[in-house]
């Protein structure tokens, strides 16, 4: 049994990735209508409107998550609705330590799953009680350890080492990424880029028109010396940003008019090199049902290699 | 069939990298023997010598390559010699554009391959005519592009555009990872790391012991301002040389004290994230038939799920 399908009720593994503002009811409930799982960002830190996205959420009566991105919640007040008013039944941290968020979500009859970008952080939530980790290789965008290890590497290091459940993330569009996922012992993938550039995300058609314009060079890591520590679009603004080392703090006060006004320049916008591997905007069931199709089209093709002992 | 054997004779696509000093006929006779590809390498530039283990490894009657460094090599001897006296059937390029090598290569009936870091030199190559491409995510060790896509990425952006056979580079030492390649579109992979940390491997033990003890963090991008631009191990010299944003012209000169004397802080220790993976020295023997039967039991096991249409 895959146990992402068994800890998130979801027909597939394919989890869409907690975008601040973007990862919201409408995206979440296209993904998880088509099968796969949406999530619910908080990273927005919109807490009402958090609030709403999560209830309205419930109400489909389809699979989905939240996420906690532990850092960056001002107080606990997400953390107590999750736990006692929302009917979430499963859990993404991220951002941190979530050694204390772990215990309550459990009481609550939560699962969790948190976001690593190291192994050294991956023993520490297996030791911390996580019922699953997401494994953030260094090519998927938005906020990012300056530690770049890659998608490949990272997942074999960290299934080497720990036992539970592993959802792949960073560089996976495609069933083709997720395939390689599986072959390096993931259950499950996560996707953000691919989801941001999909019909029913709620972003400016520009910002979706750059994943679809943008090669697998058009990205990079911003501000690896500073906090956060992002992936996004190259844009004559993070070139600056680039060339200084450092982004300023309000270097994302835009990014609302770069989400949904459009304003390409507004902010770094957020994206993984992925980008480069997108070339139409689709929708959340195209995605999903492509994704799956090429997995099993990709694994029967290694399958008889395997049946044949050859390469080829 | 898998071209790569055509193009190569090997018993299996798995292809030594062409590692400067080490990559000779001990190290390269010792993975050609046991099935894979060994490979000589001239970017020593020590043409004599290298003239020297190329004939060498001819007279073992095993299939192997030679890598042909453009940028590095100070004159077309070498180029002459592999076309004219040395019984090469199989050359890869690297390090610049191949235009001017594929047509006195391939005239001499040598199969050429051309190491790519990007989708773009990629199209450039496929363009004159190179008969493969290997595929360098920014994972890998030794002399890397400053633009760093993930093998994961590039191998998926490549593939989507380009018909010729691909080995996939960096991040790869193992049969997890040969089946993650072979999900991806390769027919081959390469691999650096994980053979300097082979028996056969003529370095100093503290270098092998280096790779072993490397965790997936162990490594990092130097010199991304200047040329040569390398990941290798982290270190007290290499830790400077990052502050610094540049390391010095002559970063590199203390190599073969590291290499063969086992100064570890003598120069930068080249090596990929791969190191992480790495838990001990093995036989190219064992690296050959361990890749193998992993390769073999990870593709089996998602022919598995594709017959039941199911993830785990």
């Amino acid at each position: 049994m895959n146990r992402v399908l068994a800890h998130t009720g979801a027909r597939y593994p394919i989890v869409q990735a907690p975008m601040g503002w973007i990862a919201r009811r409408q995206l979440a409930s296209a993904v998880s209508h088509a099968g796969g799982l949406g999530i619910i960002e908080t990273s927005s830190g919109e807490t009402e409107a958090c609030k709403a996205e999560i209830l309205a959420m419930r109400q489909t009566g389809l699979p989905f998550g939240v996420n906690l991105p532990i850092r960056f919640l001002k107080d606990d007040a997400m953390l107590r609705f999750v736990c006692d008013e929302a009917g979430v039944k499963f859990v993404t941290t991220s951002a941190g330590s979530p050694a204390k968020f772990i215990a309550p979500l459990q009481a609550a009859g939560i699962v969790v799953y948190h976001a690593v970008p190291t192994l050294d952080l991956a023993l520490k939530c297996v030791d911390a009680g996580v019922d699953g980790l997401v494994v953030e290789g260094g090519e998927g965008g938005g906020f990012k350890n300056p530690e770049e290890v890659s998608t490949l590497v990272l997942l074999q290091a960290i299934r080497a080492r720990v036992d539970v459940p592993l959802i792949a993330a960073g560089g996976i569009c495609d069933g083709r990424g997720m395939a390689a996922a599986f072959a390096l012992g993931a259950e499950g993938i996560q996707m953000g880029t691919r989801f941001v550039c999909s019909a029913e995300s709620p972003v400016h058609a520009n910002y979706k028109q750059a994943i679809v314009d943008a090669r697998e060079t058009g990205t990079w890591v911003l501000n690896k010396k500073g906090t956060p520590c992002i992936r996004s679009l190259k844009s004559q603004r993070t070139e600056a940003y680039v060339a200084e080392g450092l982004m300023p703090p309000d270097a994302l006060k835009g990014i609302k008019d770069l989400y949904f006004g459009g304003d390409m320049e507004a902010a770094p916008a957020l994206a993984g090199q992925s980008a480069g591997l997108i070339d139409r905007v689709k929708t959340a069931q195209e995605i999903v049902d492509d994704t799956v199709a090429e997995f099993m089209a990709i694994t029967a093709r290694l399958g008889a290699l395997a049946e044949g002992r050859r390469f080829g």
